[in-house]
């Protein structure tokens, strides 16, 4: 065993693609990966579930992977959408959100009322033309437009195949309004920092486990991590 | 009269935002714009309609302009569809469509069985979350996507407000794919060369007119030709 290796305590884990495939009946887990984080957590590593999922509350997320088997509890989870809201109240922005419906939930104690930023997140159904024309025109009616966008990844895959995710519609509204948004969530450094120090290990210590070669891999890196792609969820061999 | 003003021959008008405001009524006419095109007719100066408007063939099109008064017929029309028609015939692309329903005819010689590229068009109601998903994966399962968009416009006014146009939507297919659209319509070179080949005016002697400062003003000028933007439409002081 390398001594890189010897020296790693704690595992950040990305769960769509890694733990289980989404999808509209609620997913399925990957073969071995409820054995997997069983073990993981007694080998006496620290773990942290780290994702860039925004179709539900943490709540309902983890209550749906508790369904599924896994050991995992939301004080476990670092989202995006925490993380927006941290940001929202700091800078006392006011956001129009175009997210699930299920995401909503996030931001029951924040401000909505006249708007002044966009929120966007992996809206799925909610991604119609009249709410992306209505989040278009709330930004362009901006004097400095503000968008902020929960992850930036380009598409995931559900059970019944590969969906365009947030940063697809995130890039339609900062060609829209010539803006560039605020990423929050993978692969933003911030995100990452802030998983490292609820587990309280160096990023020289900690290992990304991810199937996005850019958001996962190619995140952790820049913040000094070492990165692992797994070959299940969006995994492409080119 | 300047010199170059004098040796002016030819006119190019775009005509949403121009010659009328459109919308889901059918538009209404821009004050003074059905007199203007009658004068420029009457006064000899060579007339040629530049639209990247893709949301109706152009006998539909054209149609409803006459029904506002308008002196104005198909073949004076330059748009986006006959020309991209051009490019699949002679590179043998079949297209997947993501258009609007009523463009469709202006494709109906195109073989679009088994597609080896998608084109986009402003399909306006038509964007839908699975029309998107499902170009998106038609695109993504090629091995070298082929993207070709009428026209890259940011967005456009209707009577009811701004709405997003082709190149937002674009811009979000370019991201997921990492692909570049091939851009048929104003602002591509190709697209302004064929309007004024069709006048017979050479660039010096020719002006466009328009809204949009990117797509009508900086397009014709990398043409060699002079532009105008109109203060009405989508202009804006900024």
């Amino acid at each position: 065993m390398a001594a890189w290796a010897r020296a790693v305590r704690g595992l950040l884990l990305d769960i769509s693609g890694v733990l289980y495939d989404s999808g509209g009946d609620g997913g399925v887990p990957i073969a071995g990966s409820v054995e997997a984080v069983r073990r993981i957590k007694a080998s006496g590593l620290k773990l942290r579930f780290c994702t860039n999922e925004t179709q539900a509350t943490r709540e309902k997320f983890v209550k749906k992977l508790q369904g599924m088997g896994f050991d995992i509890s939301v004080a476990e989870v670092t989202a995006p959408a925490p993380a927006a809201c941290r940001i929202l109240k700091e800078r006392s922005l006011r956001p129009h959100l175009l997210v699930h419906n299920d995401l909503v939930p996030e931001f029951a104690e924040i401000d909505k009322t006249n708007p002044n930023c966009v929120v966007i997140g992996d809206a799925a159904e909610n991604f119609t033309y009249a709410n992306l024309n209505e989040a278009f025109r709330v930004l362009i009616g901006m004097e400095k437009p503000v968008l902020i966008s929960l992850g930036r990844g380009r598409y995931y895959k559900e059970t019944d195949g590969l969906k365009l995710d947030v940063g697809a519609y995130m890039k339609a509204l900062e060609y829209a309004c010539d803006v560039q948004a605020e990423v929050v969530g993978k692969p933003a450094k911030m995100f990452f920092e802030s998983a490292l120090a609820e587990m309280g290990v160096p990023p020289q210590q900690a290992i990304m486990i991810g199937d996005d070669i850019v958001n996962d891999v190619g995140g952790a890196q820049r913040c000094g991590m070492r990165a692992l792609q797994v070959r299940t969820g969006k995994y492409s061999h080119e």
